[in-house]
């Protein structure tokens, strides 16, 4: 794991988000970007070596959606950026821990990535992402 | 803000946290720490810029404790490091934003720290966070 590359948040209104989140960080959002496979659209801060990703549902069968509605807004996981992710998911598959997909997929921020199941982190929805080159 | 300072994840057994984090980041903690007037130990997990902290409740008044009953374990709440914590809530209170402390109080990690309420953040617990100099 070389850094925290984001911060996932769920909102339900992206608009109204980046407005709070750009008073609260005291900076302003440098890009928005759909992720049609995902049904969401994102919308990207940038806090030294971390970004912020607030997160909007497009579509009520996207995760951000399903999300929101069992438990409201908020923090909906942490990526870590790796060098090499198709072994890094193979590492943690060894380790015990459940992957959500099995091969990395495409996604928002030009990144492969793979999402580790909650119930093997304390709850905690990790994504491991590598940026495509 | 300067920099996501750590993400602390509220934990209901430290020590089964810290094996299960440590095979997962692939990493071990390097330290405990016990905040007595929080009533938490915590155990922190350093990834390039960002610390990674467990926290475990050593009461049941402890916002962690509570915080578990009513939502499970999970990511509990971000922390931004600021150059000057009492310019910063003085910043946030003008935007309209709610703080939880009025001053800044002692935290873990010889650290002055101001939680702003959830309510103002999209369901997340933003911390501010100063090093003690």
């Amino acid at each position: 794991m070389k850094n925290v590359e984001h911060i996932g948040i769920a909102v339900s209104d992206l608009s109204a988000a980046e407005k709070l989140y750009s008073a609260l960080l005291n900076t302003i959002p440098y890009k928005r970007e759909a992720v049609e496979s995902e049904q969401v659209t994102t919308s990207f801060f940038k806090i030294n070596q971390t970004k912020i990703e607030l997160l909007e549902a497009t579509g009520p069968d996207s995760a951000i959606a399903r999300f929101i509605e069992k438990k409201g807004e908020g923090i909906h996981h942490i990526a870590f950026e790796v060098e090499d992710i198709v072994a890094e998911m193979e590492r943690l598959r060894n380790a015990g821990f459940t992957l959500l997909n099995e091969t990395p997929k495409r996604g928002a921020d030009n990144k492969l990535v793979c999402f580790v199941h909650p119930k093997s982190a304390n709850g905690v929805l990790i994504e491991l992402c590598q940026e495509i080159r």
